[in-house]
């Protein structure tokens, strides 16, 4: 993984505009869907099991994000990752609240073991509750930094065969072969909510042209994220300048400002 | 259908407030709201089978969008559009995805004909599907051209005695008497989620003081979101900026920028 | 209640970062969840049963919105008010659109029974429709000035040993000690969905540090508003720069502005 690759990535997405079906949480579902659009993708929200089998055998990528969890979508998420293995497409774990309640913890669990081609996109709380950790979280906002779960996070990639991608003030993303961390963004985004859940779909679309270690999404949204903080006075304009950014984002700037360090 | 006879719908909209019922799809809730307010109406989202027989017996119009489809929205989306024929309320459906599933073709086939007063409002894509002819539509957003889909709109004008409003680079309104096309808009809408939806509920408010042919909804929202486009340096920018100027668009910028052909 | 105790109210909201459970309508869970972050709480917008009794034990307070109500979502919010109870964990309830189902009707005055730590927070037209009296609504705006909902308000307050805050062109909070009246805000802000719904999710962050009248979050709501209005050109950049005001906002500004009449 180099800039070079992630520059490839982007033109990818912006060529074949893959089709990211997300069954999400209701919170997120415009702003994700509009991160989509602005990266250029095509985002398609659908839950129903009746569909699902035929989307899944279409689509370029399948994000779960459990942010607002009941009983009736979880037989829903569940059907949608065997046929996304059936199909033999990409699944993009958001263990949202992993920890917050055992309902949670145990589906994000039940998931990550379903999927056959998983990436998992988390913060330093829910990576380390999904790997069976002691967290301190307490609802869907992370209080633990994003280093302290790196042990956890490679404990999920081994057990689930998986790539982690823990978003927090670093970026990590841990693959089988290395170890990427990316030093971009801004303390203003977790003042809006759903920011985690954006990447978790950008990574949906990377992973539909080929990108499978999660890395481009992060450094796209990371860059796109601190260019937008540069123009905004709170987390309302920066929503709006993300969504800009993203859009405008080209391959000279994207070069110009990441912050990435690639470990063996 | 004039210039004149849109500003009167608008000036009436601004007048009565009318309140117009919205089944839609999670994603778009809030923008859809968002822009049945700053148009001047009162929206709003509604979807228990126990209180639409008292929302249709008093609302202006009913909006049906099935974009977040599933087997439990589906009788009571069934459920409202009888009891808006009970009233003689205007129903308008936005097929969502129509082509994507048979799911969604089958379901707005079953509304499209169980709608006694109905403009239909899709893109080329689901205009086509639901025509029953082979599109090029795998997900939500536009594969065809509105001028493609014209045919398919006249048989759907038919087939269902109703209106049928294609948005796309130019927007079509296919009547018994006429058809109308539109050229305002921007190529940067279809970046933002949710542009068509917000397109079906402004239709609805139109319909409520008794614009039932489509075209003032499709004239104000292309107006205002040109408006907004030179405004705008992305989609995070233009769904602000729409909302803005569809709050303060007047009957001068209004004839000033339609650009819109009535064919006989 | 007065301004420094307003302040104070803030600081430890940010201090303490509560986490506030919202059970509330798929229109404004963007919008409240993005407002509680700009305040500086946690939120989460949970629903499930299974984890709602978890939820309740380390929560701050639960807020219940009945805007986009159904017969599945009734027995889940039953059930998270009696597990508040349990816990003694302080309830904000909205009763979107009371007056204009019996369905809502009936939910709201059942719940608002239920909940033992009780703040009620509605529009004018609700509030009399609360109460039983005969309202002028038809949806969710509010067609009835507060000052005609005061009678109610004190009828609320009695039968369900609630504080009451209704909110509108002047906010009334209706205490057993007190009455008080907030002339903050803007015109335009009901031309923005879910503002009234911010409004009691903020009531639900304050309430989370034992501010319980209802005053702290009317009052930081109606400055942040009428400092967003300031810069706006409609209700789409009204929207971006009141979380951007919220988020800003400090003692000073709050102080000079804030228009409050405490009456015994």
């Amino acid at each position: 993984m180099n800039i070079e690759s992630i520059i490839n990535a982007l033109n990818q997405v912006r060529e074949q505009k893959p089709l990211v079906v997300n069954i999400t949480n209701y919170v997120v579902m415009n702003n994700t869907a509009n991160g989509l659009l602005a990266l250029g993708a095509s985002p398609i929200m659908a839950h129903s099991q009746q569909e699902m089998a035929e989307m899944m055998s279409f689509c370029g990528a399948l994000v779960i994000n459990i942010g607002t969890l009941d009983s009736q979508w979880i037989p829903r998420m569940r059907f949608a990752i065997e046929q996304a293995n059936v199909n033999h497409r990409p699944v993009i774990l958001d263990p949202v609240g992993c920890g917050a309640s055992a309902l949670r913890t145990e589906t994000a669990r039940e998931f990550a073991q379903l999927a056959n081609q998983l990436i998992i996109r988390a913060n330093a709380s829910e990576v380390i509750a999904l790997a069976g950790e002691m967290s301190k979280s307490k609802g869907v906002d992370a209080l633990d930094s994003s280093e302290a779960a790196l042990d956890a996070a490679r404990h999920l990639m081994t057990t689930y065969q998986a790539n982690v991608v823990i978003s927090g003030a670093t970026d990590y993303i841990v693959t089988p072969s290395h170890t990427i961390s990316l030093n971009n963004g801004d303390a203003m985004m977790p003042h809006v909510t759903g920011m985690g859940c954006t990447l978790s779909a950008l990574t949906g679309a990377f992973a539909a042209v080929g990108e499978m270690s999660g890395a481009a999404a992060a450094a796209v949204l990371g860059v796109a994220g601190e260019i937008a903080a540069e123009q905004s006075q709170g987390p309302g304009s920066l929503q709006m300048h993300l969504l800009d950014a993203l859009y405008q984002l080209n391959a000279e700037t994207l070069a110009a400002r990441l912050a990435m360090v690639v470990t063996p």
